[in-house]
């Protein structure tokens, strides 16, 4: 259960009261804003502000000082055109600010992301929850015999088992003992002084959640997913990608149109594979040999043309 | 006059249309969206967008489920905290998007602020129009003889007029040489073809008003004003640096209060420095001498105890 | 003439004093330590410093304790695969500072790179010399008639003549005034103030020479390389670029090897466009009509596929 | 032990072939380069490579063709000025790699500071070591009953012993259940899949080292040494900070003597605080109640004055 009862109470407290304002308004946003949505066991992402929309993006590719356009079919056609050619900045004059609980390991991932703000529930200052992860069983893959950071298999049986019990009882385990050192009553129900909790959580494993704020602008954002919404990416990170594209798609849908296709369905072809499709073209059969290309090169070549 | 009566129009019908959100209103920042508020002879600022208020920064500093606090001097009192300590993460989660219209030379100094996101008019796109700052006489200063990189008195009499007449006609002279370049028609009359505008504008001299949107979140905006809105920045982006100041503090009045406190009206002493104020208060008449301070540090130092 | 006999000796005694070192060392990049090469009619870069060569990219990468590799050929094929997928961070642990004199509406281009560091020869501390780039007759080209940001013919004859004379002239002129507003002595031989240097800066155009230190890692130098030595890019920006593409390719052959192919030589094809390369591969003839592409986007995709 | 004898080979072997170099040289951090300063039981820190000495930050703010200065005593004084007055931009031409071993909850601490470039050991593509950080008995302290996020006094007899059991026994499990799951051989001495490493590490506690290579400016680098060499720091991050410090301070002695007079050992006094001063000066009696501050400032500044 991602969030408490109070915290949901909080959470329609804040639904309850809309305000007027001047700005630009996004619909599909408001119906998201504080609301939590679920990822993993008891994480969620949910939006805690935003600013802009897809019309905020032309305005400062213009420097207007109104709106800044006659047609909606207009500003579609320049967000297209600002993301084939690379023109990043009117991207980055929306912003999102994001509330994420997330598992420790995740968050090591997220953070390498440098062009956002952060701050993060703090485990000298407070008390963590006990809160793990312990992946669904059909996440329990075998490291992949092919590729040297991702996973092949799903486990079975026993071994499967032996899994799920070592990470469900480290963790209490962790957690029992972290409780322990923090606690001012000893074992034997005497006084003690409690270990420093910035001490303390060194015992806490990485599958422990944490949460934090998160604010970011638009390009940046869409820099983030096109890594973690990636197959290639981990898929403890990805479903929190996927999660915030569904967030995106609703509050910039132009922008997000063109993202899909030009960024997350695009692909980057070398010199040497835009040749290839040149003769291939032309009637020649062209092979790794012929290529040019090395064979990984190769191998992700056909991937992009085959599938 | 730095807004056209078209451009009023269109900043008129903005404000016309208040909208129902959810997210965190300041009723300070509403009352400035959109307007334009003069600065120097034909620049402004105006407020476009904004995210968070005051609450926003505890919120996120408490990583809360929601407004997280009890009570407004509860409140005050943590911004104040962290404002002293340097905890700049939660200043970070506010952000302001500006229009700015302002001299080239003023710009130039501007840019070098680098944690921000700018969308400035293309004059590789566009043709810039015929506004160019001239200093008021009371600005047209002598070079300090004291400060390399400042103003001493006031010029007078014929020099005043000269410089004057200087910068008037050669602002005028090289905008009516940067039509002509541009323009299609030669000067007989007859038909050229107009020099691309990304060299014309080559021309144009630094006082010539550019515009730009310029997003910054809090934390970046107050370092900004700190050494823009301080006596030593060069008057023309102080006046900037001033007015949003004035809309910084209806904005997010608790922030911008411990702001003036602790970073416009404070000051860092060395540990020299520190040792001659404990000396001092225990008696002992210290000098730049006796102080192990060099004379530009001793005259430092006595600025900000004896003003 | 780019740089004076003064500057030459002083260069010359940099270049005269080699010392031990145990970092990495880069022959090709020692070779242009310091050397001018010049660039337009007074511009110059020159290489100040630099750290890491190719091994230094796989030791990051690798975390190593030593230079971490057996074999050459074993860091080409790793610099490349971190190429193809975009593995940005070991390429950021390569440096370089540059000294690089421009025209000024040149480096108002450049400087939108942020994430680079910048000291700029102050015009509020010092006095700027007298050197104006004035264009070479072929580089003065007429605006492109199909792009709004382009340039289209040479222009000719008279015009030509023209635009040169007014670029000459005003640069004269201009320059003229800025000595007499800064001077103490007066036109008429008596004593006046003289104009504050950051006043008397704003009478000067935009094609006004200025300097600086650039210093940036390897990866956001390539990010700005691949904007900027592109044929989209002004040529007054583009020659810049191209004479850091040759030390670049000197300093970290390998790296600059896999930037060639994968980012100056490669495109991006949107899903779309992928899509359409396989019906054609399929046997299938495609037009615009049924591509699903805007007439724009159709045009570049010939253009990738065309050429 | 924090380096092996195959490392520290590898170390000595690096440091054994000094090659000419026409870049600028620091022997004090030449005599650092490669080996390893340790830092808690099983953590270092060592120099990669640097760019740049003191002479650089003064050439940079002069943007001079040459060594740009005279004297060693104008330089020092150049910097001392620098520094004084915020003038970060020339500190940024010196830049420092460092290879860092550290317990990750201090690495979570350190990768806040996002002005700089990082490799991280990567727990996906390989397997970690059994190296956990166990606290010295002397850094076994309470949590401090006044400070939120500090430590009180050092735990004694059994409570002490506790904590040391648990966090070592701890630390053991997971390791052993960590590589246990991994295993292609099951408990039984059968076959099994093996877990996939991205998703085993998850088991592993903040106490394991992990490494990685931490590239950054000198100004940056001196935000963090204010930050985390400050005595509010967490014991474990500080003692990194101050093995830093003495390397930087055999790097560029006068910016280092710069930095320690006016940023560590320099005290920033609200506007409140100084007018206390003031007042205090001119001879009057000032209490927390007459001072304008609250309880928490006064008591701050009472700090600075009295020590």
């Amino acid at each position: 259960m991602p969030v408490t009862a109070d915290q949901q109470a909080e959470i329609d407290a804040q639904r309850s009261h809309p305000q007027p304002t001047l700005r630009a308004v996004s619909p599909g946003m408001e119906a998201h804003l504080y609301r939590a949505h679920d990822v993993l066991d008891h994480g969620f992402i949910r939006v805690i502000d935003y600013m802009g929309d897809d019309s905020s993006i032309c305005q400062a590719a213009r420097v207007s000082y109104g709106k800044g356009t006659k047609s909606v079919s207009n500003d579609e056609g320049l967000i297209r055109y600002l993301m084939r050619h690379w023109h990043s900045t009117p991207f980055e004059m929306c912003e999102i600010k994001l509330h994420v609980k997330l598992p420790v390991f995740v968050a090591r991932q997220w953070i390498r992301h440098r062009t956002a703000n952060v701050n993060e529930y703090s485990a000298r200052y407070s008390i963590l929850d006990r809160e793990f992860y312990i992946p669904e069983p059909s996440a329990l893959a075998a490291q992949s015999t092919t590729n040297n950071q991702g996973r092949g298999e799903v486990l079975q049986g026993a071994e499967a088992a032996r899994v799920l019990e070592i990470l469900k009882s480290d963790s209490q385990r962790s957690y029992d003992h972290y409780e322990e050192m923090l606690s001012e009553t000893a074992a034997d129900g005497g006084a003690q002084s409690g270990l420093a909790r910035e001490l303390a959580r060194m015992n806490l494993p990485a599958n422990i959640y944490t949460q934090w704020y998160w604010k970011v602008d638009l390009h940046n954002l869409f820099h983030f997913l096109r890594l973690r919404a990636d197959a290639h990416a981990q898929m403890e990170i990805r479903v929190y990608a996927e999660a915030i594209c569904k967030v995106v798609a609703d509050w910039v849908p132009f922008a997000y149109g063109a993202f899909e296709d030009y960024r997350m369905g695009g692909a980057t072809l070398s010199g040497k594979a835009i040749d290839c499709v040149r003769r291939m073209l032309a009637g020649e059969t062209v092979t790794q040999e012929t290529s040019g290309m090395s064979k990984g090169e190769w191998r992700e070549f056909e991937g992009v043309l085959g599938d």
